[in-house]
């Protein structure tokens, strides 16, 4: 098979043009390299004008050592292509903990001092950029939101593929350039990524340049790919339908400019192969799925670093991973490797006597926002564009002959999405682990399709090239795609079984803490909200069992911070429209909305809806049976659409059986209401709360998820210990929607039940009843 | 690269023995086939002894049906060479809603009316058992708990081929057969679970078979495999290290016995080739990593089903996945086509009269133990035997010379884990994601390695072909492998980065939910716990930052059942062990177990940390500063490592400046004692907890994770609102330790304050000491 390597694409190596030398590109990387370890080590001294002394290092050495090199290694080159072809191209840095390297290149092209003025381009500068690294009151370790260009934090590793996709989709000019780790290449959601090109057209996509770091190790351990026949590699790249080329170099004590040039040949080639697959499709009109340029660098982990430390090898080995020499403060011996190991870069080569980067490598950096860390596709809310968002109405179920008009909530927001997607063709896309038709959403494809680029038959449906909607069955994959997708300034959505949302509890985790930190971030630019959509939830999972059965990534979801986390549970389809076009509006946020795809009861008309969503909750007094003037015994609220509809039920046997019982009903759209106006920007004031669900009555609470969630939230509400939950209690099976209520006591005979049981005088009085609804 | 494929294994098709003939293994298909519609289709008439009426179909019909055929004739063929080789296998099947194949098998070789007497091997037998299949009471549409012969539910994918490995490890003699969905394959710890061949020691481990399943379609879509060119899919599981074999067969009407023929030769051969690499590495010791044989079958979706419906094409495309004929209730037509379908079958020749499986069938059943469905292996409990635990003496923390000796808790236990391992060599294991030694228990090193199977350097260290420790760089891996590993009766412990521990919450659900639905199944024997070891935690993320800072796992775990979750949080090494031996002792349980690793200082004897952990929780009188006969004022609680120093150091200051002050000081090692006795079974009951915690003094708890843990739990004691809890606010960056408490008011200035705050005569008289503190 060994055609598939370059099937069609250049194969001569083009011949190096002199615009920007191998040296100076050697220069760059020597001065990167210089960088972060100055950035692991140094408080002080950071030209070395004198030599070095205990006092000039940190007193806690963090930082990782071993990924740098070769990171930037690739920077120095990425530079250097992106001035001779003018390319638009931003970096994802997968292991992320190389952030010193990050920083450097940021620095060394200007970016840095730009955006951050204390960290000028002078010795007082570099002194800050040193000192800041993995300080208090400094700069995180990782890529993180503060660095700039990094639109992918690496410190929970195995995203950065699926990040680099994302970018890609609907950004036809852009090249995203994405190094690997062999280590991060183990990760269940790296593995999965390669096969992503199956989504990319070449005609109106960009590039990703997968460059995967074979430098032997992760923490403590040889890495998988770096220990199988070079074959075997291969074939394993081939069949995740790429072009690999291999680079290896630095070992054995070779001189660094070998790997230069070998090196500069196979990403010429790769941009060559890019350039004409891309030519291809859009001028050839070629349709067959490409085989897109992927490069494997094998280097020695923390090349050019300490070869051996107290006797024990360390370049080359895993020994590199963290901070060769650990004792530099202490023993003079590390601190005069530490001297020679940064003078082995020839920092008086690289920086004038003032600390600044010296002109012949000024020609490596690209110009403004070319600069790969000044990349505006890497703050990606400065290109954001807002939705044109079509109005409810053509899509709202009409209730005007009466509240109760059933409708497949989802299925009707799938008709507006529709329209968005007609309106917003090129920066919106609904990303689905293949479900997006079971999640009744499929109304999109009168407008747009499945992307695919593999092969089509003739039986297939709503495939195509440029498809909008992205389904892999992979929640992972889905989740990273459109965190990539967001993060470069556009929007979407992703619909998903509540169960197995959980599957990215861990990219959720990841992409709020992202989003918290960007806040501080004061350069960094709002970008458009997170959006899921959670269908075929806990009560109507009649197909299947209790596998698909937990409602508790909203648990998960509120321990993040309260700047960041939304979360929705309309109770019908018009509620579910008010919400997704609020949610779609917004900025930063993540928004999570759980709803129906069963036929149920559409109770509010489109401006009801729209009062209620504003209010986040409220009464809705035609449901209850509250008298102007009187204080209800009771409140009955709910949220979530199975909940609300027997919370309903419950009250219309109150009505019947107990016709004197006064009874507030309250419905919860937007949870976050529920917590206290201190704790959450949505939160309602004690008073607003109390006003609501009284100071003193019993509530019972019919919740769409396990009912610690509400206790949680109203804690430290006055009434909180007359609130009485029901929920999921965990128990579930394959078996009727009724009979999930009834085994986990969220039945309507139960919440009647709840009813008489905690108002004060019913307990004494309707005994009969409560015994009547039990029986059922 | 073509030799790869048969590398020194059996070429040439072994000729097929006569012991079972393929046409008895095509009965046992058509009667698995008819049998798992009929789960599907009927009420009644299961031998369709009459023409099918209405009132015989099931008024839902659930279930899936695309899978099944496919599922069922690996098992109908595994059947032929388990009697033809005395083959010791167990069956996997990747894609679980194929549920009524597995039953259907089951219940024809005779186990399932062994297990479910009910369920007799007769007319009323098979009534029975079809009307029981997703039916409210009945059985789940998965391959759950109730499924004999299963450890795998498939419900939520991707965890086939990981479970796979776990179970063949240290398992010599079995043979693990694993049917993988194409569509499951897309999944990220799916794509990620073909490397685990890395890892599989020929000569002590058995082996796994995986058979990919390409029926070419998911829910809605095709499969990425099952649309790239087979030369390329081929390279694949090449580059994955496997040597793979593919079998085409039943498309545009082809007899199905060419693909009987066709897969026993490629079934033949796979065996052969498994049967060589381990004479290879058992005899002859060979250690070169074999390249294990890998099939892919390749099979219209709902093979033998309807193939066209209502006009449109449904085998061989994505609509056969559920339910292919939807109306046969109500629409004469459907039923007439289920008739035809069920027919095709020929019923007549697989059950006689009575229902019972023909005699020339019933050769094709193994015989006891052997059979499939009654293998021990997947019932592991039935195997398991329990751990020769060390005594903890011989590694505890002496501190005769006074409380407070320093020692790093996880290294303790490493120490007494290398006991256990030199004790249990072939049944415990250590799981981790490269980070065991990070984690500090590298002394397990002097007595184990870790398994690897590839390439060694001469500076390699602690790697060899039987290691009993795997490390690979995903959560998601280690999990599986744990599973399956206890799953069939061993026993094993999981370290990992607490923050990345949410990577797995997805399969700690659905592997709690397994537990929790299996103690109900009365012939399951109980395995042991599933043990996590949480290190790395929250208040030591020093040199990373707010990305490895997450402690809301034991949130995400305490929403599982009561009878399933165990939490602890010992507070220094003694602590640990004890816990880590109780944990290593228990059955069906998940224990959650957060550690540190850094130097801290231990509290109690081993002797103490042994009564503390029977009691779960205890007042620690040598730290507090109550007095006997005289009321608390306050009662300072922690749980953790780092919040159990912090409250020592608070209690030293009000000691210091509030002599006359009476604290009470209970540290908390297994969180679950707070919740109350009905609700979990280790809470305390409300007067014990009354007694410790009072009804009515302020509560100042210093906890490890997020604050509304200990709220949930604590929510319906009496002192309740009382109960002031400080823990991870979400707020981090990477900083000293120290810093890190501050930012979260976990500080022991902060405790102070807070005890200052809730005293009553306090407030007003301790102003001075309270703004002291806040100015530290
Ligand atoms: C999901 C996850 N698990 C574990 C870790 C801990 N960890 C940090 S770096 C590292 C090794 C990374 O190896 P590799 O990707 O090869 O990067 P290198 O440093 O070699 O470039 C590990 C396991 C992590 N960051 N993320
Ligand atoms: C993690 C996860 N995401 C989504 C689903 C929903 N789902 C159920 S079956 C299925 C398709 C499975 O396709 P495949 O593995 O090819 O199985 P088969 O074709 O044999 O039915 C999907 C997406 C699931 N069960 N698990
Ligand atoms: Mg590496
Ligand atoms: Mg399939």
């Amino acid at each position: 098979y060994s055609e598939t390597m370059t099937q069609g694409r250049a194969t001569t190596p083009v011949s190096v043009p002199e615009s920007v030398s191998l040296a100076v590109v050697d220069g760059w990387w020597r001065a990167a390299n210089y960088l972060s370890v100055g950035q692991i080590y140094l408080l002080d001294n950071p030209l070395m004008q004198r030599p070095l002394a205990a006092a000039d290092i940190k007193p806690r050495l963090l930082g990782h050592w071993g990924t740098t090199p070769a990171l930037n290694l690739v920077y120095a080159h990425l530079n250097r292509v992106i001035l001779q072809r003018d390319l638009d191209v931003i970096y994802i840095a997968g292991p992320g903990h190389g952030g010193p390297g990050m920083v450097a290149n940021g620095y060394l092209d200007g970016t840095y001092s730009e955006l951050y003025s204390d960290i000028s381009e002078d010795r007082e500068g570099l002194r800050k950029l040193f000192r800041q690294f993995s300080f208090p009151g400094g700069i995180p370790s990782h890529a993180s939101p503060e660095t700039p260009g990094s639109i992918h934090e690496g410190g929970e590793l195995g995203y950065s593929v699926v990040h680099a996709y994302g970018a890609a989709l609907d950004n036809p000019d852009l090249v995203v350039a994405c190094v690997v780790g062999d280590g991060e290449a183990e990760t269940a959601t790296l593995a999965a990524s390669w096969h992503l090109n199956k989504f990319l057209n070449p005609a109106t996509d960009g590039a990703v340049l997968p460059i995967l770091n074979l430098n032997g190790y992760k923490i403590a351990n040889p890495s998988f790919l770096a220990r199988i026949p070079e074959a075997e590699l291969l074939e394993l790249f081939r069949g995740y339908g790429y072009s690999p080329r291999m680079v290896a170099g630095g070992f054995d004590g070779e001189d660094p400019m070998k790997t230069h040039q070998r090196f500069a040949e196979a990403l010429e080639l790769a941009l060559d192969d890019i350039a004409a697959i891309q030519k291809d499709a859009r001028e050839a009109g070629q349709t067959v799925r490409p085989m897109w340029p992927l490069l494997i660098l094998k280097t020695p982990k923390g090349w050019t670093g300490p070869k051996v430390v107290d006797g024990l090898p360390v370049e080359n080995t895993w020994r590199a991973h963290q901070v060769p020499l650990a004792g530099v403060r202490q023993n003079p011996e590390h601190l005069a490797e530490l001297q020679a190991w940064l003078e082995s870069y020839r920092p008086d080569e690289l920086f004038d006597a003032e600390g600044k980067l010296v002109a012949e490598l000024q020609v490596n950096r690209p110009l403004g926002s070319r600069r790969m860390s000044s990349n505006p596709h890497a703050n990606g809310g400065l290109l954001m564009k807002s939705l044109c968002l079509p109005t409810l109405e053509s899509n709202a179920v009409d209730i005007s002959d009466g509240r109760g008009a059933l409708a497949e909530p989802t299925r009707v927001l799938g008709g507006w999405l529709r329209d968005v997607l007609t309106e917003n063709p090129d920066n919106f896309r609904v990303f689905g682990p293949d479900e997006t038709a079971s999640n009744r959403l499929d109304d999109v494809y009168d407008v747009t399709a499945k992307a695919w680029q593999g092969e089509v038959l003739p039986t297939d449906e709503n495939l195509s090239h440029d498809g909008k909607v992205i389904e892999v069955l992979s929640e992972n994959l889905t989740q990273g795609l459109l965190e990539g997708y967001l993060l470069t300034g556009r929007h979407g959505l992703f619909s998903s079984y509540e169960a197995f949302i959980h599957v990215v509890d861990s990219m959720f985790n990841q992409y709020a803490k992202w989003l918290d930190s960007s806040a501080d971030v004061e350069w960094r630019r709002p970008v458009a909200s997170f959006n899921y959509l959670l269908s075929s939830h806990v009560w109507r999972q009649d197909h299947n069992g209790f596998s698909h059965q937990d409602p508790g990534f909203l648990d998960h979801v509120v321990n993040k911070r309260a700047s960041i986390v939304r979360i929705y549970l309309p109770a019908d389809a018009n509620s579910l429209l008010v919400t997704a076009s609020h949610c779609l509006r917004s900025k930063n946020y993540v928004n999570v909305i759980v709803a129906g795809k069963q036929p149920s009861p559409t109770f509010l008309s489109i401006d009801e809806a729209r009062a209620h969503g504003a209010r986040g909750l409220s009464i809705w007094d035609w449901a209850g049976t509250e008298v102007a003037g009187e204080e209800p015994d009771v409140v009955v609220a709910c949220a979530g659409d199975v909940p609300t509809l027997e919370a309903m039920a419950a009250v219309q046997i109150l009505k019947k059986e107990i016709p004197e019982l006064r009874v507030r009903f309250i419905n919860v759209v937007d949870l976050m209401r529920l917590q206290d106006s201190t704790e959450h920007p949505h939160g309602l004031t004690s008073d607003a709360f109390d006003a609501l669900f009284t100071p003193d009555k019993p509530v019972i609470f019919a919740f769409h998820g396990y009912p610690a969630l509400v206790h949680r939230l109203t804690y430290r509400r006055t009434n909180h210990r007359n609130i009485h939950v029901r929920g999921f209690n965990e128990r579930g099976t394959t078996t009727t929607p009724f009979d999930m209520l009834m085994m986990n006591d969220l039945d309507r005979y139960r919440l009647v039940m709840d009813v008489i049981r905690r108002v004060p005088k019913l307990e004494k009085t309707y005994a009969p009843l409560s015994q009547r609804m039990d029986d059922e």
